[in-house]
């Protein structure tokens, strides 16, 4: 049995604990990520049962060949047409009575489906937030692979912001950066990437466009990479020229409330107060309404994951949780500022994984 | 008003008669695609009330700008926190009491969370799939942006493949593939590319590996773009090197069964019947049971859309519709062939979008 194998087998009896301290014999998972962190079966279409008596993962024939290889489970069930048919089947034999299932998950068609195909005989019990929550905190395994992505990321940047020269497209930038960081060894962007430039970069969520990225003005790079399952994320400012008063007084505010962000992190302290950390700053020199959203989010084999470092936010940070911190600034027509890092919590405070300079960079 | 927001418009229209002829005051969309075909907006967090009295969408403040540019609705309301909040006390306002919804999107738990904010005073009814059947059938605009897409697709393909040499990783290909796209106009690849050689051929879903591409042995290549919106879909393969007897035997038993099944499409046929099409060919060389799959699907705002093309889709093509055709077979330790084209249902027949040619490349 492989290292990877005996951490699935590990997860899956966690899972089994988890279910008999919740009064449930068995549980139906509809998630992907969930069935991927269970299993490592990674599948557009496949339902995983977990119970007392073992785990039982549906696929369909496209896959037949990628279970054997891949998938950590009891018994694997390979079955063409409609995958909830050949669930359900299996559930009436087990005669399970109640059955947890992903409520945040499961649509409601698909859970009325269920509820019909189990006769009415199965009581259908919405799982809490178990496996989000175990999953937040990461394994010695799973940090060197969001390692392995952080490293991925800043190096692409390094080198395909080399590649900035007058004229190129905001588009143009994205593809390179994309490129850079397959090259390197990711499977994927880990989101769509963010290259925007000046009052452009006043969205958050901006999308490339087919423009020069603009000669003294801002330019924003938002970008993760996903490298063996796992994402990093990173946000880095340039400027084209020499940055306007403005732009470094911003800047700057920013660069400190992201700065006083990460210093709150530590074991024990929640979210929302690493949240309150970095707004504060901003609240002290009169930007507060211009950061418009959390501070950050979680993430793993998601690029937003549980916790979110957000206002409301109770979590405590344990150690193994990795976070992104990202305050922002954005000013309707004139621009957006954000900085960003992956960051690890540890046993005393937390580690910056992202090895790439945050001064304002001149290009 | 743009062209674009006359077809939005339109669409629109088209939901509020749908939305009358079932009884309904109105409706809740809470599906990404939904929203974004019936108002333009993209954004990885909205909601979309549509009614008689007119539509109000929602998202939050990381989209305030992003919504003011690009969706196309009666009222646009900005909130922090979470949304459905928001959406509940527009609900509750307009007093509507039977109120459609996402069946197979909205969550188990979410749908709860609606109910519960509606105070029992609204009934919620599951909507059909009347959004799905109209997108299926695409407009002069929409067929442009496939078109826009397939031209992409195929010459990033032919750029691409002139690079690959002796020593080239599956991976790297897969890059070079993205990468050209992108440089063409593409804002993403369609799905994750496929670039899979020698036997790993024979895994339908078959993600490139960090291994060189094997001489003497097949390629598979199954690539989308996604440009404007709208997504392509071409799986070509190539051998490098002069291919085996058994290889040129069955590539031509597939060629056959997709030409056949192309042959078939013409609008009043079922789709069943031109996957029947496609699973006769095959049958007829003995080789229906390594056909895993179904013969195609629809696409345009999704890789992945109605209606099906399989075996007991009873669905009827219709001019405007816009389908893949790409049976294959798959042999477990030697490897798997697949063709794929992108087809337009016509006036009295079909036109193959995609120009790339179908012989077997000999690399």
């Amino acid at each position: 049995m492989t290292r990877n194998a005996n951490e699935y087998g590990e997860r899956q009896r966690w899972f089994q604990e988890t279910l008999r301290a919740a009064g449930l014999p068995g549980a139906l998972l509809s998630s992907p990520i969930s069935i991927r962190y269970l299993t490592g079966f990674t599948s557009s279409n496949s339902m995983l049962f977990a119970g007392a008596s073992g785990s039982e993962l549906f696929t369909d024939p496209r896959y037949a060949l990628q279970i054997e290889g891949e998938a950590v489970a009891d018994k694997k069930t390979v079955e063409g047409g409609v995958l909830l048919n050949a669930v359900a089947a299996s559930l009436r034999r087990r005669r399970i009575r109640r059955l947890g299932f992903e409520g945040g998950h499961l649509s409601q068609e698909s859970y009325q489906q269920v509820n019909e195909a189990l006769e009415g005989r199965t009581e259908l019990i919405p799982l809490g937030r178990d496996i989000e929550r175990r999953r937040a905190v990461k394994s010695p395994s799973e940090i060197e692979a969001i390692r392995h992505a952080v490293a991925i990321n800043s190096e692409a940047y390094e080198r395909a912001m080399k590649r900035v020269k007058p004229g190129l497209l905001e588009s143009e930038l994205a593809a390179e950066l994309d490129y850079q960081m397959r090259k390197l060894g990711a499977g994927a962007a880990a989101f769509d990437t963010i290259v925007a430039s000046g009052a452009h970069s006043a969205l958050p969520h901006a999308r490339p466009r087919t423009v020069p990225i603009k000669a003294n003005a801002l330019l924003l790079v938002d970008m993760g990479a996903q490298a063996r399952g796992y994402a990093s994320d990173m946000t880095r400012m340039a400027w084209s020229g020499k940055p306007s008063r403005r732009a470094v007084k911003l800047y700057n505010a920013v660069l400190r409330s992201q700065l006083e962000a990460i210093h709150a992190i530590r074991p024990g302290v929640t979210a929302s107060s690493v949240d309150l950390a970095a707004r504060r700053v901003l609240e002290s020199e009169g930007l507060a309404e211009l950061f418009i959203h959390s501070t950050g989010h979680g993430l793993g084999l998601e690029i937003h994951e549980h916790p979110r470092i957000g206002k409301s936010e109770a979590c405590e940070l344990l150690p193994g949780m990795v976070v992104t911190v990202e305050p922002g600034v954005y000013v309707e027509g004139w621009g957006g500022i954000r900085i960003e890092d992956t960051v690890l919590v540890t046993g005393d405070g937390c580690e910056v994984l992202t090895p790439t300079s945050k001064e304002l960079r001149v290009l």
